[in-house]
């Protein structure tokens, strides 16, 4: 049988950890809330204000589709418009995708004078993303005074079944004394 | 509150989704557990072999901890002659653990005739490595015919606590009608 | 006195190697011409073909700017609807010029009954994309029978100046038996 | 003919881009010397102490070639001790010298009070490393306040002739306030 991961979603998943472990074995990921608690009282308008001024979002016809600390996930149904040459969703507009749930799932953690820079990411693409939604999540692994860690995830959902399209991986930057407009 | 990431580890999460979701929702994440069967019978004494035959993990004083369908662990006790200018475990040295144990976490699932080589990895350093031991896991998120692509997370252990220290991201190629030996 | 790389476009600079070597250095990099020639002699109709049936490309406005064997360069003017929330070119466009532009350097080079997948890429991004016109280009490195290795870089130019913008490193997947249609 | 990448090395090109241009064409690439300057005079005596105090070069028989601004080397001698299982250098091998060069040469160009941090890096393996020596090779691309971006290339040399072998991008970030000892 194959191992349970412990921490795959890292900080994210120590949240969990002291509450259910999916194997039942005694945890010695020690949950560690304060560390994706928000730092300023007003992350969650600050992402969906930010979203609505990327011109790029409202290009592709994405969608924020929800946001919670050290979280973020961004939808998208499939049309002509974002495809490649086969039809499928272009690889490029799932980044877009996924490089912003990530951008904004660290973006909930950051103090309240500050920007969100992504650094770099890279991103494995699984499988032809088709369907009826596309949904793209961001998860904080390692949040940061200067950078914060995230993995991504894309998922083509059809008929109640959810297939894994990307993965990603990314780092951001905390651009302080910058606001985000 | 920050969602559970559903599939967080790919396929191999899917093992374990019809039988505990943490968040008690229903899933629609079909097991999948075909797809992690190995292909050959003899996949854990292959991989055992493989481990034996290279040079490099006896010389950093590797050892192989796990090893099961989709996943492999490396283990590797810190001391001076793996370490960087500060007296942490070298980033080299995590990365030739991890690189290892997502090579073997796919190898795996490889058919018979065949060997494992690969392609490209890319390594987040969340934390100084330092401790009574560090473990090197790989999981395989999509096997393939030609290609597998697998995750891979780096801990260090001391007195009972794990610190994530590093995540992977890593492809890998079947390279079939090529034994590993 | 910063060194020369030899190599740093890897096989298309070896081209090169043996008529002009910046250093005057003499050059011990064979030219291996035979590896960048293209298999299909449709290769540059091929590529314009498939770029014009990506909706994706005409919805954010690019435009094929060049093809050659192992290269290709795609143009984009700013515009609003391309922007992130500081109104530059959103990070997920850049993406999706520089993987496109990289995925055709390599077709350029694919077998007649074949076509071109990207399996992953890395991006990092270097400074604000605004100017003029936004051009990626992508580099093949390395040829191969099953998979493709480029670079890509992602430059702004304005007033006769470019700035490096962004820079990838991709795998692409020879995908035999399937044309682009 | 495949294009000549104007940039390819980033601001390693950029110092000689006013003088020859292999394509004989006009650059609009402005050498940007001051941006490759060291920023503190001791900066050769610090790379080479730093790397005398990591164990894990002297473990695996790695010796620094070279040092410039902006630009680090360092070189092995492949024996057994350094295998993978089919007898050719380890990856991991291969990506602790160019980690190492790719951190080495951005720290050229780090203030007197700093130290240098390895966040990330990507490494594609394009053929196996064997042969008389294995040079690393790290090129900054991008220096900066707190990050800095490099490229790193590892060439396998055999009978006059190099092979490239290996690819990286990487990210590094300045310590600043914390010595290097």
């Amino acid at each position: 049988m194959q191992k349970d991961p412990p921490s795959v979603a890292g900080e994210g998943n120590r949240l969990h950890a002291d509450v259910t472990r999916r194997d039942g074995a005694p945890s010695s990921l020690a949950p560690r809330r304060a560390s994706l608690a928000p730092a300023f009282a007003g992350w969650q308008a600050r992402v969906r204000d930010s979203f609505a001024r990327q011109g790029a979002m409202a290009l592709i016809g994405a969608a924020l589709a929800d946001v919670a600390p050290g979280y973020c996930a961004i939808a998208l149904v499939p049309r002509p418009e974002v495809s490649q040459q086969h039809g499928y969703v272009h690889a490029g507009i799932l980044a877009t995708l996924v490089d912003s749930a990530g951008g904004y799932a660290g973006f909930t953690l950051f103090p309240e004078d500050s920007s969100v820079l992504t650094v770099e990411y890279k991103l494995n693409l699984l499988a032809p993303a088709q369907g009826e939604r596309i949904v793209a999540e961001g998860f904080v692994v390692k949040p940061g005074r200067t950078l914060a860690i995230t993995r991504g995830e894309v998922h083509a959902e059809q008929g109640g079944q959810r297939t894994l399209v990307a993965i990603m991986q990314q780092t951001l930057m905390v651009m302080r004394g910058k606001t985000d407009r």
